[in-house]
């Protein structure tokens, strides 16, 4: 193992090209960091620490914290491949390489996180699914790790963060089923303290209100976010003696689990229960009657990430002056057939 | 910014029990650990390469390389969050982190991992998507990192790795089939340099011959491993003027395309065609007929991987006498409906 002025001896190049072909600088040509990338390969160079702790950070890895959960395992979600793909474009353009930080559901995220930032082995972090109250903000303000969510919280939210157009989604969703005649209108939320749920559970309410509905408590269904929920979901709304004639979901998935159940009990998505899905998945297209979602592109979603967090790095600030971001990620309606029944009036 | 001296000071420690603390050593208890963690993240603690280079790799994080291109992105393939989930717990056992590395499609794999192991991001490494030809297993022999590959390649592959038991799925496709009367099989393999169209290609001829049949050439299809890809595979069953009775496919998401090709043209699965799909997954239950595929625990794959692993890591190999492993990962049929036809002979 060498350092790095063995490296640059073993190369006839200087020290400070060196290091700034193994720190991803753009002032390196591509052949030179190649010739320095297979010698530290080669010859198993460490990094020492003369260089790596001239400034904080220097590891040139971003982390991307997600949390794994049955879920997650059991389910088909390709939400986080798709952003992890828009991530890592980004993020190559500054020689920056992302590292995904996968926190198993048996592990507090705050005390996971805590552990990655002692061990510094990210210079800046992403993280997703935000808590309402989230102790992994404070903890990353505290060791002055740059960062963005994936999510707001209950809180002020001043740091940057990205979250989805909950509430735009929740108000086209309502008001398509209202011109259709709905009343009786339902939602289906996380049953975890996953920010999202409280967010979309307002926004419904907010929607409802605009066109002087209220919302009856037991249409507010808890539910897990699967397909196995969205069966669950079928269970409780035929079990309901006065049903609701539509229902909203924030979790693609459960839509699935919902055609089943309600297939099962011989009802038709559509006909017997209008259903709007939220995202656009890749199972959309084998659903029948196609679901009512909403697209977006999580390849751009994951580029904004990116920009958004490099906008809080002292070293790539200046590039995205913009700044530190606030921002709702916009979703565009899908028109399918499982909304498309008309309630008489 | 603090160095390990100034934190020792800070919590009133011995520098050897903060450095074990932050390496993960057993023999701090949990108490310890937590304040010297939390200490570390409040104060802003960067590791010291004193400490650092007294032996090869202290980042205490193990690298999953995946590659994620078009398809991953759009399929909805739980493979790899299914064996995170494993690797993650099975890894905490010795306080090591799992990171994973998300290789682009974009980028080459070899350069990808020269770089990553370059900067000492991580103390070994996972590599998944293994080619006929794998370079960075060369690359990572000689870099002295510890790693083992969930993939065969072409070559001698003395080192540690798991693959999944193709052959043993290839055998028990075509005798189940051979059995039902079925004498022109196909069979459906990815159209890129991924080592397991091979195996998997050769392990089915040599499942053929067993029952002393020969393949007919046009009966190898090739196709993208997605759902789309099984469409192709429809297309190219349905313009062949000989077809073949029953198709073998070595990716469980190109069921769902081929049903849908099928379907379209009137085709039933099962009473048409008979299909063996591969692994089962969470659309499985949601194709009808239900496709006759083979189980395996994901979680299980994964806590082998970081078993496997840790016997080739110097400072665990004690711990997993049975050393490093070439081991093949058995999976169990599932008896579907999309086989079931029989064959007049």
């Amino acid at each position: 193992m060498k350092g790095i002025k063995r490296l640059a001896q073993h190369l006839d190049i200087s020290i400070g090209t060196v290091s700034r072909a193994l720190n991803g600088k753009p002032d390196v040509n591509e052949e030179t960091r190649k010739r320095v990338l297979d010698a530290a390969a080669k010859l198993g160079y460490a990094p020492n620490q003369a260089g790596r702790s001239l400034r904080r950070g220097t590891t040139n890895a971003i982390g991307f914290m997600i949390e794994t959960n049955e879920e997650t395992e059991a389910n088909s979600d390709n939400f986080f491949l798709g952003v992890i793909a828009g991530l890592t474009g980004a993020l190559l353009r500054h020689n920056l390489d992302l590292v995904v930080l996968p926190c198993s559901v048996n592990e507090d995220p705050h005390d996971y996180l805590q552990r990655i930032v002692a061990r510094r082995l990210v210079d800046a972090v992403i993280i997703s699914a935000t808590q309402r109250e989230d102790r992994r903000i404070d903890l990353l303000k505290a060791a002055h790790v740059p960062f963005i969510a994936l999510g707001r919280t209950g809180g002020p939210d001043e740091h940057a963060w990205i979250d989805l157009d909950f509430e735009g989604v929740a108000h086209e969703a309502v008001a398509r089923l209202v011109a259709r005649g709905h009343k009786q209108i339902a939602v289906a939320i996380p049953d975890t303290d996953i920010n999202l749920g409280y967010v979309f559970r307002d926004a419904f309410i907010d929607a409802l209100a605009r066109h002087g509905l209220t919302v009856d408590p037991s249409f507010i269904i808890r539910a897990r976010s699967s397909e196995h929920g969205g069966y669950t979901i079928g269970n409780a709304i035929l079990a309901m003696e006065d049903r609701p004639t539509a229902v909203v979901l924030v979790y693609e998935m459960m839509a699935i689990g919902l055609y089943r159940r309600l297939n099962e009990a011989g009802l038709t998505p559509g006909q017997d229960l209008a259903i709007v899905g939220f995202r656009e998945g890749p199972q959309s297209q084998f659903l029948s009657p196609a679901l009512t979602c909403f697209r977006m592109s999580l390849r751009d979603l994951g580029i904004g990430l990116a920009e958004g967090l490099l906008a809080t790095m002292p070293d790539y600030a200046d590039l995205y002056p913009a700044g530190p971001m606030h921002k709702l990620w916009p979703m565009e309606l899908v028109e399918g057939e499982s909304d498309g029944m008309v309630i008489d009036r």
